[in-house]
């Protein structure tokens, strides 16, 4: 039997506001939060825009939701690559550009707006800021205990190299997503090689 | 004397498209090509937005106006920077670094539209996506004479580390724009020192 059209479909809150999440991020990746227009989201979710509002008061509140949401999936997958507790950090990550070269439309939203959110007036400026900052310094924790494993050099400064790495990581991505003919494994296999005395 | 309100000042056309070019190179460095607002960028001038649309019939022709003056502008830096023959690449890189870390605003120009231009719709798709084939194909070459000279190793794949290189240095630059306490210069230094085996 045929679906009613979205517009007349009744769902509970839960699923309405997932289902907005999800266009919301489609939006947000393919034309940013300043590209994005609630009028539309709210056209391809089949709601009216105060029945958007509802869910999320301004379009600020929905991209602060939309990558809250994103973080945390990418925090499974972090985890999960860095679950190997025998692994270094060069393959953890190598595995992760994997797993990222699958999904180009969830770094595709990062991409887009993190480079927006450089403006301090961004609503996405503070998240952006504070992801950086942890995640550096997260990073550079890994790369320490590799480090005391013997496994780096043991004057490695593993806070530059943690800003390095994710520099290589981000760049890597923006060639790929202009011009998906770029490859990102190669050159992450050949940084981590070198990285690791391996070349 | 006070000078005159900007509305009623009168410039020769090619002194008001430079002017034009200035308050739109500034404008959609801070917001990006879809903040950017012709509106705006026409108040700031003084001119109305039909005045504007003489010397730029879109907004599209106005940010691909911006776009090749800064390049031809980054031309000349780069060509400095590598103007030594006996430099090598890594050298040369880090020079531009250091011109870079002093003109953010230049940088957050490009850091903000090429993330943007991943749309294949946005005007300046094309222009990133041959601005890039283009510098990665320079900079593999450039590698290539290195290699040559017994800098670096016999087996190195130049075309993978220009795309790694690039992609270093763009990723280095947005965590700066975004967090003005991260060093772009000392990652990159650490960066070329392995690169060219001297870690």
């Amino acid at each position: 039997m045929p679906q009613p059209p979205p517009a007349r479909r009744r769902l509970k809150p839960g699923a309405r506001r997932r289902q907005i999440l999800d266009v919301a991020t489609r939006e947000i990746a393919a034309s940013g939060f300043r590209g994005a227009s609630l009028a539309e989201i709210a056209e391809n979710v089949g709601v009216s825009q105060p029945g958007l509002l509802h869910h999320f008061p301004s379009k600020a509140a929905l991209l602060l939701a939309v990558l809250e949401q994103k973080s945390a999936e990418d925090t499974a997958i972090v985890d999960e690559v860095f679950a190997d507790a025998e692994g270094t950090v060069g393959q953890a990550i190598t595995a992760l550009v994997e797993v990222n070269q699958r999904d180009p439309e969830r770094i595709r939203l990062y991409t887009v707006t993190a480079a927006e959110s450089i403006d301090a007036g961004h609503p996405a400026h503070d998240f952006y800021l504070r992801r950086y900052q942890g995640t550096r310094a997260r990073l550079a924790e890994r790369l320490a205990k590799d480090r005391e494993r013997g496994r780096l050099p043991e004057t490695l400064d593993v806070a530059e190299v943690a800003t390095e790495i994710l520099a290589l990581l981000d760049g890597l991505q923006f060639q790929w997503l202009l011009d998906p003919g770029v490859d990102m494994t190669g050159p992450v296999r050949a940084y981590f090689a070198r990285l690791y005395g391996r070349t």
